[in-house]
């Protein structure tokens, strides 16, 4: 006997992995990089409409398994991660995301979503958004050390929204550089591989720091940053992983997402616990001033935060009827009698 | 172009609720609750091996939307459930949810399935489960006040797990009764329809109140429980929402699935945050004792605990083979070379 559905609403949008790429194909990458950005911002600057829950983690002896919701008064999201570093030598990937958009007013979901690919992209694009505010004016040259799997979307995120024209590639394993580069050919970027993280950081406007190593690490020593750099730093993201030494940060102006969850994870948790710090969304709502000088070293001390979840979310649920790429899942039980449940399961079954 | 999947755990299982119906048809409904209370029973025994992490609300005005993360050594689980009393009356689910079960060493999800169904079902399976260590021997008369969704899934989990013979009926809305009476007839039970609470309890063993008031509601007066019976209060599972008249608690042994939650949730949130409260995995575990006496009244103040998901998820997960009952999602990015999840999509895409 077939089932059906009495409601349109027990039906659920799911995106899979393929549809994500279809997205992006349709969109373009660069494209999506840059709506997604707006839809960031957005969100940014209505920051204290949003439920600031922390995320709920279950630590392994070999990994972390996170739950991170956040909610304005009229969606709600949460994103399912993992961090396994050992995975990748078990051919296994390090990190795994999903997420859920629900209706905050019924509580029904309204899109449950791969995260894997689109936490990839919605991290480039906050941090080129962050980095229009705080890198200085005409940025044209980045230097990336870490070319593992972050590396060639922050590259296409800061050419896009901040014209960057050339990128310097490092990585400790001249593999991934290789990838990186390879990757990069034909897509409108000078690359640049380099064999030491000196020589990838020399003239830069920009340093990206995206390793994945998980240890309290100097990717960037204090010799290699000087005045009026920005520093993009996203690689040291959880409690012992950090990449910058302390010294860049002590004669830095340092930028967070949410300085409750930065001080615990970010590069900033090497510094006293008052090391003041500016919040992107008084920044990016004007309330604090971003960059001000050419000297001045900016650091984005970046983690990423639930928030930039919601809005990714929410930019792929508006894609979904734009480009059609999805499948509905059969997701809810929905009894024509709210009250009758057992009766629709004995109809179905008897 | 295709894009294939290199990896088998790159797809996770997915159970719709059509899924979840054709399993319960497979099974049977009675089959099905009583081996779902042999694996909440095996998870209550080794109790001190999950991760008892509180769930995770956001609320608003007109509704809660929550988190329930558990875990064990080898498994994590997580379920999604909204609660909305107002969707009723708007012809939506109050309560709809859904839920993952993941591998701990490596954080990849290996089931998702729909939890509206499978919750009614661990629901009535762990209140017969509990009866089967606190109702009086050879117990063969329940009353039942509330005849909503959760009615029936009791009836048939104390008929099959605890030998209950005659249910009886009521519910402020005779509608209600109606329903449940024509669902379980031909189930095998005596279903006695009652115009009052009073005729409903009168000369049972087991009084389960399961009614869906969102306040402080007296569903239970004192004078309604006679000595020697047993109590299965499962309605009262929310803050502000009670069901038993706090007479009757003050006269009865209390049992609880995890103190901390029910001082919140549950019926006992009208008592003295140190009235003395035993919690079932030790009687289950034999630290403890259920009933011990003929004359005792025992109360189950069942609010719903992450673990009953976590075996019910469990259970469902080692059906999939049995039945086949499933389809396959693209769910997680998973790139060949692990570093290259640029790669992937640029392939995909270009």
């Amino acid at each position: 006997m077939m089932y059906r559905s009495p409601s349109k609403l027990a039906m659920v949008p799911f995106v899979s992995v393929e549809n994500m790429m279809n997205i992006i194909r349709d969109i373009g990458v660069e494209t999506l990089l840059l709506e997604l950005s707006h839809y960031i911002e957005e969100d940014f600057k209505r920051w204290e409409q949003f439920d600031r829950t922390p995320r709920v983690a279950s630590h392994s002896d070999v990994g972390v398994i996170e739950l991170m919701p956040t909610a304005d008064s009229e969606i709600y999201s949460f994103k399912y991660v993992n961090g396994h570093p050992k995975n990748q030598a078990e051919g296994f990937q390090t990190v795994t995301a999903f997420g859920v958009l629900s209706n905050v007013n019924n509580g029904y979901p309204v899109l449950l979503s791969e995260m894997t690919i689109l936490t990839a992209l919605r991290t480039a694009a906050t941090s080129a958004l962050m980095a229009k505010y705080l890198a200085p004016k005409s940025s044209k040259v980045m230097g990336m050390i870490g070319n593992g799997a972050q590396c060639e979307f922050q590259a296409l995120a800061f050419k896009k929204i901040c014209g960057v024209e050339t990128v310097k590639l490092y990585d400790i394993d001249p593999a991934a550089t290789e990838k990186a580069a390879t990757n990069l050919r034909d897509l409108g970027l000078n690359v640049i591989p380099c064999s030491t993280a000196k020589a990838a950081v020399e003239g830069v406007d920009i340093i990206t720091t995206c390793t994945a190593d998980k240890r309290y690490a100097t990717i960037l020593t204090d010799d290699m940053v000087p005045a009026g750099v920005h520093v993009n730093a996203i690689g040291g993201d959880c409690p012992g992983k950090t990449e910058l030494q302390k010294e860049i940060l002590q004669r830095s102006d340092i930028f967070v997402e949410y300085t409750p969850q930065t001080r615990i994870e970010g590069d900033i948790q090497q510094l006293d616990k008052n090391h003041p710090v500016t919040e992107m969304w008084q920044v990016i709502t004007g309330q604090a001033e971003g960059r001000q000088t050419a000297d001045q070293i900016t650091v984005f001390d970046g983690v990423g935060f639930a928030t930039e979840d919601f809005s990714a979310l929410r930019y792929i649920r508006a894609q979904l009827e734009r480009t059609g790429h999805y499948v509905e899942l059969d997701f809810l039980a929905d009894p024509v009698d709210t009250r009758n449940l057992f009766g629709m399961v004995q109809k179905y079954t008897g």
